[in-house]
């Protein structure tokens, strides 16, 4: 490992975002983000392997706080109470973080690549969710369905949050979102 | 275009499941499908952009028939019977369908650029019925969480129906995988 830098994740995530949104993502380099940060390129691939997974740094993280959340949800509770407790959880890592999710959700709108990986994340945090829930004692499809259900309210809340001017919180969202669900199938 | 080919897309569908299977989607050309068909190389590309469209050929068909089944349902059915009505009629769709089903799944799951073009094609479907729904008068965000769970329950369903010994209906899969959703936010 090289000499610590001050904060290198944060600056080289804001760099990207930055050059993202000026040239487009394709037009942009590893180089150029470690140069708009004041790092080295090989400082840039110390972090992240390549220039597309800036944007998804957080996934990992994001999943490991769906997952342990709901497991450590009591083991009585029913899964939708189970679900609406993780999205309340997860919802505390958006604090602080509207301007930069609606800045990184423009980026990825606009290219193909982007969405399909954004896809790909949603779809591995959903098995992650049901195999979560089939350690708890939960059947199939219940497992598959509750999962489902929860990434559905966790996307629409989300885009939905991202797209607003930011004075409610994610957890306003996902809540209103987790109701929705719950008219929609009461037949209301 | 060229002389007719009988069941052209047929023969060539069937030929590029075989060899995906028997030498993995990636080892497997247009040419060697066409050629197991009994077709020239140039037919393959009359029907198909390239080999891995030949297993999303019927993407576009599906997204018209969620689509226009949902548009058909009575304007005043609550969205949930009108997202239950369209599941129905899609699933007529996969009748006889469930061995070549089978088979595309086991390439798709073996493959992560097919497994992201699944992705794709569901999210797709699922942003063309919240379209649908606020054609319909739905605000959102119900429009955008009935599209999703419409999907959900579908993908589930659907899933299981082509891991399962063929002896039930895709529609039975589907009912049993809404039933589910709906017994989740009844909080059963």
């Amino acid at each position: 490992m090289g000499r610590w830098e001050p904060n290198a994740r944060g600056r080289l995530e804001q760099a990207a975002l930055d050059l993202y949104r000026e040239h487009g993502f394709e037009q942009t380099t590893a180089a150029q983000i470690a140069e708009r940060a004041g790092l080295t390129e090989r400082t840039f691939f110390r972090h992240y392997p390549d220039k597309r997974e800036v944007l998804f740094a957080g996934a990992h993280e994001l999943e490991q706080a769906f997952v342990d959340s709901l497991a450590e949800t009591p083991a009585a509770a029913a899964p939708i109470d189970a679900i609406a407790s993780t999205l309340e959880t997860v919802a505390a890592f958006f604090l602080e973080r509207h301007e930069f999710a609606r800045q990184r959700q423009a980026v990825i709108v606009a290219n193909a690549e982007l969405r399909e990986r954004e896809l790909v994340k949603l779809a591995s945090l959903s098995a992650a969710l049901a195999a979560t829930l089939r350690r708890r004692g939960v059947q199939d499809p219940a497992a598959s369905i509750t999962a489902e259900a929860g990434i559905a309210v966790f996307k629409v809340g989300f885009e939905r949050w991202v797209g607003s001017s930011g004075e409610r919180t994610l957890a306003d969202f996902l809540r209103e979102s987790l109701d929705e669900l719950k008219a929609l199938t009461a037949g209301r």
